[in-house]
């Protein structure tokens, strides 16, 4: 495990507690903390991070999503949030108000600029993305979601074991190769004992903008005889739809722009089913 | 730096000089090192590097295969290889033969089982890594293509300080979050002055198979536009075909079911401008 290194004036443990103390006091306000979670990249895991979180927060809850993706952070793209959070009076970050009952914080603020290449090892990696944690101050919030990275390395790892009461929800697309590395997530909560609440398929089946016939891009139905197979929830299946693609580049809100699309009915069914946490 | 533990009976140092000239050993015989890379998962990377490679074995190129994506070794199941590879009279690894001028290796066989979590953490990665480049026995090839972990961090790192000349192709979607990643890839092969060979695009537009009226998925143009943009060569756009999926999840051959398709076109025409680094 690594510690904040001894270079530095104070005693690492007592540095080491009072970020404990801190990372703590965060999380205590927050009812349920689900971590949106992928064995490969490129299956819509901040696509449904992003539109998770809009969709509980039309259903009235009070919502929080945190970016923690240090490779890819780019939930500030996709809610078209610009500028840097400011501080509250305890020096503590305050999250940036997207509407009423949603507010959402991004690693991407502690970076270097967008394009720059940075080569994240391992320690430090762990080092940032517990620092991040500690230092937000969400408030109360009934729902925080949280944007981990893909793969089942140092950054969920973090993830886990400083957000200990949190739960995975894990996106996969349809084809093999991807659930391949589902079953390898679903692993990886079972080693770090987190409580995995289900598995999404998303990009699952396509209507053609032009004949209406339905296409399977990436094959269907994989997610679901997964999520069978290994004894998790199946939390629903999002259509793709290239809209979700043109609205997340654009900052635009695809739920907004498109209210009652397949993707838009599918989100809020998912969102049904996490809202069934709140007693 | 990681060095191999002070726990093993011999001087680190010479542990790492004879993996240098192992390594070393390994690549000499190697006329040109072509690094597949993306800055984001879900691209298609390991589709390219498969269909590349098998691209150029059929213009009569002698090419290896290498996968050292750690998270999600794919190679394997792409190209139906099965088995263990087999050690030669010197104890290294034999490629597997594909085709007669395709062979293929994948760090698949030295991890555990595929449904198995590994948490890899950075310093493994290094050596688990550089141990696999060191101990392949390529023989004499034209082209070795090697599928790299996606992102920025240890895995390619590792690959560009062991393969010293290799040139890399990075591969991105056309949409305007993949190639934010892409732009990062871009700057990190200048920090760690890898060569770029030029930039692909993936699932660039489909042809609907019920209608055959064009549909951009994922936008279009925007890794021609970004290669323009940050100097490099654009090396062309690879349509996007269910059939590549479904393929890759069977590892039957999609460039042999699939002979005059656009997708088989496209790569060959990348395959052409590879060839002319042959002399």
């Amino acid at each position: 495990m690594v510690e904040i290194q001894g270079s530095m004036p104070r005693n690492p443990k007592q540095i080491r507690a009072e970020q404990d103390a801190a990372v703590k006091s965060s999380l205590d306000k927050i009812k349920n903390k689900i971590i949106v979670m992928s064995g490969k990249g490129g299956v819509g895991k901040t696509s449904t991070s992003v539109n998770l979180s809009i969709a509980l927060s039309k259903k009235g809850h009070r919502v929080g999503l945190m970016d923690v993706d240090l490779h890819g952070p780019d939930v500030p793209r996709m809610l078209g949030l610009e500028g840097l959070p400011e501080l509250n009076q305890n020096r503590k970050l305050r999250p940036m108000n997207y509407s009423d009952n949603l507010k959402a914080i991004s690693i991407e603020a502690f970076t270097p600029s967008k394009d720059e290449a940075i080569i994240w090892r391992g320690p430090l990696k762990f080092s940032a993305i517990r620092q991040f944690i500690a230092d937000v101050d969400w408030g109360d919030l009934d729902f925080l979601v949280i944007d981990s990275p893909p793969g089942t390395g140092d950054e969920p790892l973090t993830v886990a074991q400083n957000i200990t009461d949190a739960k995975a929800v894990i996106v996969t697309t349809p084809q093999e190769v991807a659930l391949a590395d589902v079953r390898k997530s679903i692993n990886f909560c079972k080693t770090v004992k987190m409580e995995i609440f289900g598995l999404v398929e998303n990009m699952s089946g396509f209507s053609c903008p032009h004949c209406n016939e339905m296409i399977e891009l990436f094959g269907s139905g994989g997610g679901e005889r997964t999520a069978k197979q290994m004894g998790i929830q199946f939390l629903g299946s999002i259509p793709f739809d290239p809209n979700v693609v043109a609205c997340g580049d654009s900052g635009a809100c695809y739920q907004e722009a498109h209210t009652d699309s397949a993707v838009t009915r599918a989100y809020a069914a998912v969102a049904d089913k996490l809202s069934q946490l709140i007693k």
